[in-house]
């Protein structure tokens, strides 16, 4: 059975992106730096098509396994009109990606694998979708926050990583809010740390 | 030198405290939770005086580390507050503990070496004094969140640990909060995890 996990880059104060996020400013004001670590990874420019960065080390091991296990992402709008505007023209991806909006477009066929379906199904419905286009790999819930928190809050999430960046941002976007923390518990699966970053990866168990 | 150093259990969302905290409502509205790695090791328990607890593992030894290397306490007047209606006689510190106050009190000496020094200097003064009491050993800045965010934004703290509880709070006291950021840098020292929680040893680089 595939699994439906999220996988986000945080600041040491919680946030995920910067404030103002928008399509002339991905990830918000200061939100690059929760991820700095990540770009200086091989396993992180080459999907983007990019040369260079750093190998052999826990941080690009733990990039690349993450991108092998995605079989399918699903993502709400914004995070899709940020990338849209700034993403190269072989979106990071290879696979197809489920983003949720109540606009209708007709399916966006990108090079390298990534096509983007547009769809206003449930959550849920979208869910299926994703799972059977994933096959044997498994499901992204890609961002942002409120797309996470709505499928946290529907008991949806098997899995989730974190990796903490060892910074303050001050403001931004949290991930963990709007949680109905009664619906589930977290179990520490591993952590694992280098210089740049701490990884966390957690289990839920879902009550609902 | 004697080091100074903050140590807190925090949930995932980042509360080191529950809301509505006070005497009668230790740790606030849910905050016993954030510490149920803690409250089930020896050397958690027996620094309190009471029997039992697990030993031989990393949360143990880390506690016990933790205790070993303070030669003196630093906290403000609503911790002392909420502690003083719940420690036990043998207050747990077995070392001087200075409060930040501008109540006027004379020296509360508790059996078991606790001695309480109720103080309105200025935080430098009074981090000297701890210096000064601690010897060899290290200062602790022991909460609650406001006292530790202004000798944080002081530039007068050298290391920090957090136990990160896989819990969600959604409200109550962030340690994050009125951070003035662009006053240091923090560096990943050390993470070590338990299927209870997941410990994280920072230093801080003051830019002040």
């Amino acid at each position: 059975m595939n699994k439906v996990f999220f996988d986000v880059g945080i600041s040491l104060d919680g946030f995920i992106a910067g404030l103002n996020g928008c399509s002339k400013n991905p990830l918000g004001d200061g939100g690059l730096k929760i991820h700095e670590w990540m770009f200086k990874q091989k396993a992180f420019l080459s999907h983007l098509k990019l040369e260079g960065g750093e190998t052999n080390n826990p941080d690009n091991e733990i990039i690349q396994a993450i991108f092998d296990r995605i079989g399918a992402n699903i993502m709400g709008k914004n995070m899709f009109d940020e990338g849209e505007a700034n993403w190269p023209a072989e979106a990071p991806f290879h696979c197809p990606v489920y983003v949720l909006t109540h606009q209708k477009r007709e399916p966006w066929e990108r090079p390298e694998g990534t096509t983007f379906y547009f769809t206003d199904g449930s959550i849920e419905d979208v869910l299926k979708k994703a799972k059977q286009a994933a096959g044997k790999k498994d499901v992204r819930i890609s961002g942002g926050a409120r797309t996470i928190q709505k499928y946290l809050n529907a008991g949806l999430i098997d899995e989730f990583s974190m990796h903490i960046a060892p910074i303050i941002m001050g403001a931004g976007v949290r991930l963990f809010e709007y949680i109905d923390k009664s619906k589930f518990s977290f179990e520490i699966n591993d952590v694992i740390h280098s210089p740049l970053a701490t990884h966390l990866f957690y289990t839920v168990k879902n009550t609902v």
